[in-house]
């Protein structure tokens, strides 16, 4: 039987990324983001909610460059992930504190997180203050990845091993086993 | 070592969920999404993108009622998921095809999907187009959950077992254990 449960935001699942942008003296803000998603095939971009509050300085840096990269932590990061999500880069260099090192991307003038494998580099193409939160839309203009989580030049979801995050909770969770192929196992019903 | 792979929009984890809404003749239409994600905790809000072309009738549902359902998906859908992707609803009824059936939302006119144990009721609250998709972003104002997904009066990640989804290799997969709390893991590099 259904019943009405308390009203929350929720995706299920929803991921654990971390954007990264450097600030107007070219020092580089991270910050862990559960609200975002792909957004467009052509061109190929992502869209990421930040708190508009700007209590996240990686949003101020991001709105004042215009760019930034998204990398998509696997699950043995988890911990870094966390704290790059509950500390604040107006009070410490928490990619420092992590031990973990950056570079400027290839084709944007954001900070790459080389412990993450896989980032793409974004342009802003499109802003909008909706809600609580500010949706940045950006244009994927690169993908980076450790070689070894590619099979057959492409990203391989099982080598990745991405973490997905639950808001009702504030737990994380792995990713486990493949289902299914999508377009394939829908057809018997399709006749 | 890092290498650059081909650009395409991708998300880590990616869900694949349902949205629903009824056209202008009061019929109920399905399709499959991965471009989705929470948008705002103030209201609660999720952002769904759709492929513009309105190939999806869904899509032109929504933009008519202004109203609209979001389904979390458990994995043992992962077909009738599949097929709710991969058939038009200008060709066929989809859900009655896979013999699912649906009830008015409680506070907005649009058709949630019974056979689904987790639904948001959404009103519409912004619009734009943005290269290839139309992003919407919907306030929810309901929450419809069974009861047998439901711990301690709040959802349960591994009860509800949601799908993901990759893009790249146009797959769908599980979502495993438990890996740690949040705002909790991280602390240990916070002092």
């Amino acid at each position: 039987m259904k019943v009405n449960v308390k009203n929350h935001t929720m995706m299920y699942p929803a991921p654990a990324v971390v954007a990264s942008a450097y600030d107007e003296n070219g020092n580089a803000d991270a910050c862990t983001l559960a609200f975002a998603t792909m957004c467009s095939h052509h061109p190929p971009a992502v869209m990421i909610a930040i708190n508009t509050t700007l209590k996240r300085k990686t949003l101020k840096s991001i709105l004042h460059s215009k760019e930034f990269c998204l990398a998509y932590p696997s699950v043995e990061h988890a911990a870094e992930v966390d704290y790059l999500g509950i500390e604040s880069g107006y009070n410490e260099d928490k990619l420092a504190k992590i031990n973990f090192t950056h570079q400027k991307g290839e084709k944007v003038n954001a900070p790459i997180i080389n412990d993450f494998k896989v980032s793409v580099e974004c342009k802003v193409m499109h802003i909008a203050e909706i809600g609580s939160h500010t949706q940045i839309t950006g244009e994927i203009v690169n993908v980076q990845a450790d070689e070894d989580v590619i099979t057959n030049n492409k990203i391989d979801f099982l080598k990745l091993n991405p973490l997905a995050y639950d808001d009702i909770t504030h737990s994380y969770y792995n990713t486990g086993e493949k289902i299914g192929d999508a377009f394939k196992i829908g057809l018997k019903y399709k006749k």
